[in-house]
């Protein structure tokens, strides 16, 4: 298992490479994964679940409205986790997850997900580490119940560096169309930057079994590339056909 | 109430009408609706249920391909309704419908609807004159209390003639990538297009308070034109803007 340390990893895009080449080849990719979608529902073997973690500001909402857009809503469920409700509360912290997943057919993204519950919780100390070993062991167990019943697992985390998240959150402040984003506890969160990078490295490496795929994030226009590039590589691998008439 | 009848609409588009401006037009709407559906999902005051009815080969998962795709699916679900399961049969006929009502900021389409239960039901009797009253007079209650609740509804049926439909579901037998569509109850319930016909036109008579619009959909290219555009005046009629920071 290899082993991830965020603060050793890119935020930025390799230097010198072009945004606008970048910009265009993400735009073919974004047509093939249209056509694709199509077919992975009509052949109705696949299912694909995409986890999107990353800091508030990461640009985890931009992402699926610039990689997402593209794709027919009949074939693509977005839930986005909030804090649990009380109902989801008094069960185990992976029912209201386990509901969520994809059907045969259909893509399914979190945005943020049951990671959550052995990171903000590590950092505002909600669960001890006993407790968060034993949902590192039952999270592995839920992702490979669901890879054996055919559903693939994509993990995306948005990797930005603290500057750059400030900055967002700046503008979260002061742009008109951006103030409904806002929340009065982000920059608190924020200030715990360094405790959520340690318990983000641990988790990743307790459950790297279905592998974290680490994506830049600094600038939107790679983090679309490689998140838009990862997901056609997946359903290319799927090697998908047509099915004919059913008997 | 107007009175709608079905035999005396047009199911194709006004003779003249160029498919070249119009698919532009089309085309520009949906650019609009982008922009717009991110000030409703932002705004979070406006709800908007989207039921699409017709029969077997009308264009409905077409339209959702055509329409909704250039739409955020973090603001848009899709639900395609199929027979009840054993568990929904087991309450009453709104039961399941009422669940997938969208919250706030969001659009939630309905690939059929709680209309399947007034119309299917009566071609095959499986309920009577008098079910079928007492479920128009639920459908008019329940469609008051979703609008009472700033939901706003629209109701699309795609109006294609029973001939269009014939060549539709003999391409389903023939095209590779259509046949996945293809059901052996289609040509059977085709041939009860007249039934059909009679209990569409008493559901639509009935069920009415909020407007049924009555699609021409033997050309996509029209349809497409004539939904988005009701989708485009209906945001616009909402007159967002773009919340303020929280307090």
């Amino acid at each position: 298992m290899s082993k991830i340390l965020l603060s050793k990893m890119a935020t930025r895009a390799p230097k010198g490479l072009s945004k606008e080449e970048t910009k265009e080849k993400t735009s073919k990719i974004l047509d093939q994964l249209s056509e694709l979608q199509n077919l992975m529902y009509a052949e109705n073997q696949h299912a694909l679940l995409i986890i999107i973690q990353g800091m508030d500001g990461s640009g985890k909402d931009g992402l699926i409205k610039d990689v997402f857009t593209s794709m027919n809503p009949q074939g693509i469920n977005v839930k986005s986790w909030k804090a649990p409700t009380p109902d989801e509360a008094a069960h185990d912290f992976l029912w209201r997850i386990h509901h969520h997943t994809p059907t045969k057919g259909m893509i399914q993204i979190h945005n943020r997900s049951h990671y959550e519950d052995v990171i903000i919780t590590r950092v505002h100390r909600w669960i001890n580490a006993q407790t968060a070993s034993e949902r590192f062991a039952a999270i592995n167990h839920f992702e490979s119940l669901l890879s054996n019943a055919n559903t693939t697992i994509l993990k995306f985390y948005l990797h930005i560096s603290h500057t750059e998240q400030l900055e967002r959150l700046n503008e979260r402040m002061s742009a008109p169309e951006k103030m409904w984003k806002y929340n009065e506890n982000d920059l608190k969160e924020s200030a715990l930057w360094d405790t959520y990078m340690k318990y983000y490295n641990e988790a990743f490496q307790k459950c790297n079994q279905i592998p974290w795929h680490i994506i830049p994030s600094d600038q939107n226009w790679y983090k679309n590339y490689i998140v838009a590039k990862t997901i056609l590589d997946t359903l290319i691998n799927f090697k998908m056909k047509f099915p004919g008439l059913k008997k």
